[in-house]
């Protein structure tokens, strides 16, 4: 590579860095990368720091010892966050969401790259602490969402199937009932798709009555894992018990009311543990 | 926001405009974020201009007119690919991997988001010019690498779904015979999905027969939509004659010797057309 100006230079580590969260970069990748002295790298990184924090798009961490570096955690801006959750509160209840069976079509929020980016900065924040080894999530609304949490945390996902494939080898498989449906159904996961004696965090797109993530509970039981977090991008208000009781919704949904094309869906934030701490 | 200097004002745009690939952001945009002239962003877009450019991470594009603005187009190092997508036959070529009845098990590469993201670069640069407005998956094991692929090509994803949900309001369904299993399957598709007369990129992880890819072919008809590419990770040697002409795949699947545990996958690199143009 050509050699850089200084200016230059942060701006590349800052890309590098960015777009790899919570990857730790050594100093030593940085020297090779732009042929310049550690001193020079430590310079530059200083710059970035107090600029990450300025215009408040995260931290820039300092890992010292062996296989030490420095690596960048995005955090969420609180009157971002609100607004942004309040904005697709608003988006989630227009009339013409509601489909037969007091359902709503959420497909083009749950499936658009740039909302589920931000969703899965926010629950990354949410759990950045937990020590998380794995994403866990269940086929298929709520992959996309899982999958941004993952790469934020730097972590690989894990995702349950619903129907047995013989493409994945041996499985677990548990049984469990839907809150949704009512109906029994299975899922399955590979048995090589997690490590013993790690820590999970379980993202989904929807919980009701919490069967679901229940049985997902069940399924990491089997694995010997420890489910250290779970969020869901909405819980309903009803029945207020659920078959879990350790959960982070990002928003409440009240009420369908089909016939007067109502939908009543508010956003969870000031009880998001990251809003409450900072 | 604190007054910035040039060169954190440098590093700043460059973060903006690199985690949104290809998203236009209008220069008003940067001088109303960093309270400064126009001039002073043109400025600072030069530097970066020439920056990614130096590092090979892609290019900057302005767009002139009313709805103009800046861009960043991530690009793929020709170098960087090669190596990547050989690195990856080999451990997808690991013998452990092989699964009775002939299957490989790539579900930790599959939901990688690291390698997730760098199969989207790939894929994304092989379609950056054919005006794509939805990258078109089937669930489940190539959502990771469509979602991606869609971040980058700033696309919303759609995603066909093997067993109808009541929850999507009305929808498409189309019969078809997957290669793999020779089953008769049903995809279906939530009406509201597709605009009309837009142009799509399907992805999918693996390709052995075609009928999977030909039968989102016949969805997309049904809703009046051009599919302008199609992308798969994996596609078989053998059949030679697929039920679809069209396609790019990153790798070949030779074959896969149960008994002496030998899988024979290779690169396609040489084959990508982003590759030969350059």
């Amino acid at each position: 590579m050509k050699k850089l100006k200084r200016n230059e230079r942060v701006a590349g580590i800052m890309y590098i860095l960015t777009t790899k969260p919570n990857y730790v970069f050594s100093y030593r990748y940085f020297c090779e990368l732009f042929d310049v002295k550690k001193s020079s790298i430590s310079g530059d990184i200083s710059i970035i720091k107090e600029l990450v924090e300025k215009i408040e798009i995260g931290t820039i961490e300092t890992i010292t010892g062996s296989g030490g570096g420095v690596k960048f955690a995005p955090k969420v801006q609180k009157e971002k966050t609100k607004y942004f959750l309040e904005q697709l509160c608003k988006d989630l209840s227009e009339p013409n969401r509601i489909i037969s069976g007091g359902f709503i079509y959420m497909l083009d929020i749950l499936y658009s790259p740039h909302i589920v980016k931000e969703l899965g900065i926010i629950f990354a924040n949410e759990f950045m602490d937990k020590g998380i080894d794995y994403v866990v999530t269940i086929e298929t609304k709520g992959i996309p969402i899982a999958l941004m949490t993952a790469e934020i945390l730097n972590v690989p996902l894990v995702i349950i199937r619903k129907n047995i494939k013989v493409t994945e080898g041996s499985t677990v498989n548990i049984n469990y009932i839907s809150g949704s449906t009512k109906i029994i159904q299975t899922m399955s996961l590979s048995r090589k798709a997690l490590r013993e004696m790690s820590k999970v965090l379980i993202i989904d797109d929807f919980m009701k009555g919490g069967g679901t993530v229940r049985g997902i509970y069940e399924m990491m039981e089997e694995f010997n894992v420890e489910v250290a977090g779970t969020g869901v991008l909405i819980s309903t208000m009803s029945p207020e018990k659920k078959l879990v009781n350790n959960y982070t919704s990002l928003m409440i949904l009240k009420d369908v009311d089909e016939e007067n094309r109502k939908i009543d869906l508010i956003s969870n934030f000031e009880y998001l543990n990251h809003i409450k701490k900072n």
